[in-house]
């Protein structure tokens, strides 16, 4: 953990109003940055992770009834200033049945794209109009999991910020650097220029995934859940390849398939534990 | 599909008092079946597929608008009363956000476990109190897509029958043989019995998973989302193997790793894609 500034103290807020609690509540209700770009995180175990991530923590909110819980994370979280509201008040930012009381504001690291696909051997995940937040988040978790390097958000596909997606992703969204590039063309050209294979998935492909080379630098595109990869997208990969599956089942959940992908091409680099 | 009896015809009901309609809103709200042992199914793409499954359809269910839709279902499912209701009660009985306007009644097969766990290379999922309805029917739709026997239900695992479950497991339920079996020491002896290697998965085991042959009758041990498999279950097992991850992630989500393990099985067996 990077030291932060030093403790910027505790202030109790009794009213809703308050712009940082208008703000942390819209962002979770709408899954999007604060105007400010931070990230709103729900739940004590994603504001334990943001704290041992590489993210900067703009601001911890706490209900009463979860004080001792703040304490403990105002140990860890030195700089960054705390909030102390009614359980009724956090309620009402609240996005999840049963609150626990715990969230925070956090400003994620500015990535850099080509320094992140220059990475060697890049195992890079290309979202092609996503719609499920929980498949979101489950594929950069996935994808941290197995040596990722970056994930880029193509067309329509949700954001990484909805509180299901943050969820799902156990933490990874603080880690992995995700990007917004809706042009297939700029991803293709950014691939070409890396010297990332560019890979599809389909229940329907003439090569078996594990007979497909996955030891060079790599980008797998995944599409809608319904709709699978455009026809546009398709007609550009270098190459697909097919998880095979048994009859009747003709496909697996995009979040599934994409897991698999990564896991094979871990498995096929020697699948490297450390960092 | 297997032919079912002469057309049943169509009623129309216009009170929510029904038992009929009782009993499917019961068992889509508590995820249970109905006193009838009837499984309740709700959307057009889930019923289709049980429509196309070794399953006997009791009932169609359509609200009005959907009227055209339930025609050619009853197309299919020759010899399945069906019945109409206004909107309104359909969406009274309905678990989901945006009722599509279609549900059925479908009493599954009673499967034989001795049968089912002496196929050749058999392949078992073991779930020891998994909690999350969509992880369980994830973990059977995957079981079902890389050629799965069977799948256990130990201890206090979630029902199979909830409706989150039935909708991720995208009707594999209707084709996996599930069993419901709380018994640690009777798991194990079934397993001995009919030769089945009792495999864990742990990211602190010592073994790597690929490492591990799987071509022989294996059952996957599957723990609940927060805990994992529990000591004592842990201690009676063969072996346990390790999905490498890269740090500093240090578990995947329980349908995740079951997933990998499946398709790991699958892999080293060659992947056979004929049932």
């Amino acid at each position: 953990m990077r030291p932060q500034a030093k403790t910027a103290g505790r202030r109790e807020l009794a009213s809703f109003r308050h712009p940082l609690l208008q703000g942390l509540r819209r962002a979770l209700e709408r899954g999007e940055l604060t105007p400010e770009g931070c990230c709103a995180v729900e739940g004590p175990h994603l504001v334990e992770e943001a704290l041992r991530s590489p993210v900067e923590v703009r601001a911890l909110v706490a209900a009463r009834s979860a004080q001792a819980h703040l304490a403990r994370l105002e140990a860890t979280a030195i700089g960054a200033p705390s909030y102390l509201i009614p359980d009724r008040v956090f309620r009402s930012i609240s996005q999840t049945e049963t609150p626990q009381g715990i969230a925070a504001l956090v400003r994620l690291p500015e990535w850099k794209l080509e320094k992140v696909l220059a990475r060697p051997r890049a195992l890079v995940a290309v979202l092609v109009g996503l719609q499920d937040p929980g498949n979101l988040g489950t594929i950069l978790r996935a994808l941290e999991a197995f040596g990722g390097a970056a994930c880029l958000l193509a067309e329509n596909s949700v954001s990484p910020f909805n509180a299901k997606a943050v969820r799902a992703s156990a933490g990874s969204l603080f880690r992995v650097p995700v990007f917004h590039e809706p042009s297939a063309e700029k991803i293709f050209a950014l691939c070409l220029e890396h010297g990332l294979r560019t890979v599809g998935l389909s229940p329907r492909a003439a090569q078996r995934l594990d007979e497909v080379s996955l030891r060079e630098p790599v980008a797998f595109f995944v599409g809608q859940e319904a709709g699978g990869l455009p026809r546009e997208w398709q007609r550009k990969l270098d190459v697909v390849g097919r998880i095979p599956l048994a009859a009747p089942v003709e496909s697996l959940n995009a979040a599934m398939a994409a897991t698999l992908a990564f896991y094979e091409a871990a498995r096929q680099r020697g699948l490297a534990e450390k960092p």
